[in-house]
């Protein structure tokens, strides 16, 4: 079994109770459980994650690199300011999957422009829960290579 | 008495001390202090709270929506940059009233845009000390409605 | 008893008429009933006035530097476009408090821009007829000290 | 089975052929096989079609809305720059996802912004082949519920 | 002896770890080492702190004010977003230096603006881990006038 | 009959003397005529009526919601710049149709965008006054609905 | 009788089919007829033609140079996108006139500039099928002049 | 003797009481009597006028297209907004010269584009009242020639 | 005998129709005439080509790359469009120049940026049908090296 | 008698010569004369100095703050790039009067900032070379107080 | 034989010393060389000319203007910045012609746009010293024409 | 000892004359004197240069390339505008420092932006002469390592 991150940023620990009809009637320990079911049946061993600080994901990235094969990343609202954060991914080998509940590409101005997917290994958007599924699928497939 | 809360963004905690003919002589405490009478008066019951971490300022906004009737929050720096606090004031129901000491509008170019105004229930700026109070009044206000 | 104006723009003789939904059921003068009251309990001697015109804006400010303490200014579609507003409230050495009955922050992006907040003492927005409330309020207090 | 249409837009059909090491050496024709094949285990019946004429695009996605229950879409030059095709993916119901084989936020500034994206259902890139395969899987699972 | 800061942005701890061939090959250990040992023979204390944390940062930048007498600072990937260091370093009256390992001009167009270099007192960039020194210096010189 | 009125807006009172080659040789007057007759076969009483003054516009709209069925609106320069113009025809719920003597399309720069379009029921421009007269017929046609 | 041609660009073969509410319940078919009949009044001999393909509208516009005296066209997705039919429009010496159903100036920023505009005669926009049926008027007034 | 107009914009009837280290001591009146004094060495009757309002503004130049043979003008505030101005300016055929007290091009950024330039014979700025004094000898050249 | 291929983009059918006093009175098929002959005499097979379709323009560039050493191409109208054409040239591995018969650079905004010339070995522009002569000479002594 | 210089910048040597439907059939030296014997009833001794060379201009400033009391300036085709010419005006404390003969706000978009109007005392702008004439006379006025 | 100008501008003296990879081996001298000798085959006499000072290229322009009947012109770096330069071209009758060794549209966002271009009479781009030969034999067509 | 060359753009002949509250009181003359004396002790022979052309300094550049080890640059106000200058530093291999007196990005927008920055080795701004020295240094450890 390898192991994976799946890393939440902030306000994801609101899951399942903000907005259900938005985002979902999941809550964030639904999905992670979940999550780690399906990485079973792919050989993966998922471990979870979620802070609202990005000091917290830029060290939980870092510690990843020693300690994981992959990561599948929601940043959420850091996705669009985080400098500090693309240097993060940037800065570790492993890859990393950004993944998204909704699609940013139909909301606001601002998030129309991702810091972080040109450093990312790929971008998965707009499924609800399903893109951090898909995005760990697509991890155990490029692990499998 | 309904509780409400002030919050304070990073850099606040300086008050009084630094450039007090641009900010005032009065410190954080006593603004603070005045605040608490204030509400009383107003039958709220003002808890505050100070924070420089982005991520604690989003974790107090969570806490509040299950705590507290109202907040009146002044971002100052993060008001331009912080697209997670922003989601954080937008993923909760009770009304956020952004207020600002200064005038950001007579500041710098890139204190012209608030991320976090369009999402709160009002805005009140240029007052000094009395931003707060008069967003306290208006907190006060639309309670009473 | 201090006198102060308040002074209001275009269209904002149809309050009450227009979209009530959207800025409340109060006509311009039950609004103004009232701030003449709330100023009464201040110690103002509220004046009110209303104009479609630019140039009678203009005039009106210019009377007021010499006939009053301060005003509470609500320019509504002029905001965004009017120099000659800006230059109006920078000549006259009172203070003149910007007000807003709805959010331009949560508008269209031509409302994104104040032209006059930069040379306004503070503003107010989002409070519904509050704002003007606030505003005058926050007028009895610099007067006061 | 439900019948799926996997969409190739323009220059796909010299994939395999041209820059293998940037596009894999999977020819299109490799490609369409196994979707055909993965979509049998998920219960779809994958139909596809490669054309480099905007027009044929439009009426390939027009036919669909009657004919298919979801379309896994890979526009390709035509993202950034056809409002047509744009149009037509939001005059059918059917769900549409945008996939792409390399991840456009690591490429020209004019690949930033996807003119299709806002009206897609979610959208997957960067993943090479799998990105259809990906799609494909998020199709059934949407067509599932 | 005169004491003075030098503070690390997001990801230094990775110094020496990290892309060698681009940062150098020294820990940022082995650097402050060198730094407190040139700093010696300048007649400069220097105190080394390193964080992920923005708020840890501003407040690394308060203690500053009172127990040392100037900063050579590298803030890193917030150089380019924060809003809130840059307030805190105009909070702060003792001389702040910019720092940069690799040259920001010449990479991406949002490396280009620094939100810290209009209130820092001067800034050095592209020298690798010389870059400390020479700050290192330069405060030693202005602290000596 | 229903009542509607035909607005014009500055400079328009120079119909037929300045830059006939341009504008037609037909004056203000001689084109009102014309409308007035035209709106008589079409079962409609036109009034007409023109400003050099934005405020005097502005009450003209207020007048039309309650006295006529619908708009003929030439803009003018205040097409490009007036937000208060744009909130009355906002504010007013009988249909307004936006109307050019000539195309702005092919103009300047500054022509580009007009404030009012957004909030028109429709627009027609480029066909010198002709351009109100088929404004006029979609109006009779919608009133006819 | 003269010859016109009515010209329809992508998507409008869906016309009455698609989201009704905003186009409106008559097919393509249906509008043709209409305008057939309406031309027949005007002493016009309307000939119709729809296409989805770029390069058949170009060519549609080079036929037409030769065999009608005028073109009404709503180039609906190409409008903002293709300089090749602007320079199509430019190359022919008959007037044409742009028409939409809707009101692009209302509509999303990518709508707000159209590449054809400038080189019409002049432009009718928003008022559903009505606006052909202006065009075809407009049209039949200046080949009667 | 030719007839010239004066014509002064918005607030400009405050010269001399509104901060007259910027604008200079002398009051409107005074500069007027000025500029009519040398008018009538340069063999030029001057006629003054000063308006807040933009349409009287308009409406002055309509008039003085007839009954005088040159005008110099300072929009003031209207310089940077009035798209309707620059449509009176061009609509008269005699010279109009621009001119401004103070040198707009030192100011903010919305002082940075003059809309009336481009069809004024030529503009003055920066000399306090000498600009207009300037402005009047130009026009005194041009109308000699 | 070298083969090579003169693609020729939209509206280019109309060469010696369309504004002669612009584009020159040579017809396509006179232009295509000489360059077969000044092939012939710099040892080159020249094929002609023109399509007013972008599909057919993509696929005449992917039939090139097999079948001729080199091409001369004018994009017209799409050459400021055309992501998909863009992609195309960049596929395939032989020489494509790009020719241009009159001056973009001297015309509107939206021609001053090519997104074919990047990809492009080198451009021509502002010669009439000298420029496909230029190209073609320049494709002769590339071949030739 | 002050002693002040008139200064020409680039391609001015041409005046008289090049294009004298625009700028006029004087020669640069007839101008100067004309300047001189303006200034001598003015009581200044005018010198003048041409070049086409950013350097010598700036070094001609330079010279001119020890040897004359103003100077009337064309920067010419340096006024929108020359930030070396715009350091060389601010090093200067004697005032410096921008002139041009013709009006660049009528002009190519290049032409519409000035780099060296915030630094200069005043401008004149589109008459020809009484731009100069005016320039001089504004200096004497300035020299005179 | 007609004289023409072979005029290259800044740091073209070091051409096949820099970078030859980039540039080519070819000396500036040998290929003015190359030059001088296709020149006699298609009967012009070739002149040479390379500076690295814009006056002193502005005035190798003005002499050409009466000396020779053309230029081919390799701005360089002054390119993208020097409206002096493009003035000088536009100021003298004889053609110009712009060419540049590689592809500026292939490099760095600032040399997307060239001031030169809209005055040059054509321009030539990719081919290295070829560009020179190429611009050399445009010349002589259109000499011969 | 290593030779290495000291250049000084425009401007910087005026040093200690020019505004010394800003710029310091140290001539041009004494800071190359100090930094010849700084230069013994770190064993480099330096060179100082100054010009007002920016030809020159090309030609410096390209000298130095043959005759130094590195270059410590000022170039003042054509840090901005110059791409000639930045193709002379990234035409010569040895390594060329940018340094600044004062801190550009404390300074005008037009500031904000270095075209020599991202081809120099590394920037010094900010420390008045001390940026000269400490760009000195840095060259010298360099050219030791």
């Amino acid at each position: 079994m390898k192991k994976v991150l799946v890393l939440h940023g902030p306000n994801l620990n609101l899951l399942g109770e903000r907005e259900p009809q938005v985002y979902g009637s999941l809550t964030l320990e639904a999905i992670n459980q979940r999550l780690i079911e399906a990485g079973r049946e792919w050989n993966l061993e998922v471990g979870c994650f979620q802070s609202n600080h990005e000091g917290e994901l830029i060290e939980a990235l870092h510690t990843a690199r020693k300690t994981v094969e992959g990561v599948v990343f929601n940043p959420a609202g850091y996705t669009h300011t985080s400098v500090a954060l693309r240097d993060a991914v940037a800065a570790i080998s492993i890859p990393v999957i950004e993944v998204h509940l909704s699609n940013p590409a139909a909301r606001e101005d601002f998030r129309q422009v991702s810091l972080l997917a040109p450093v990312c290994r790929g971008s998965i958007a707009g499924f609800g829960w399903r893109s951090y599924w898909l995005g760990l699928l697509a991890l155990a497939s490029l692990l499998a290579e």
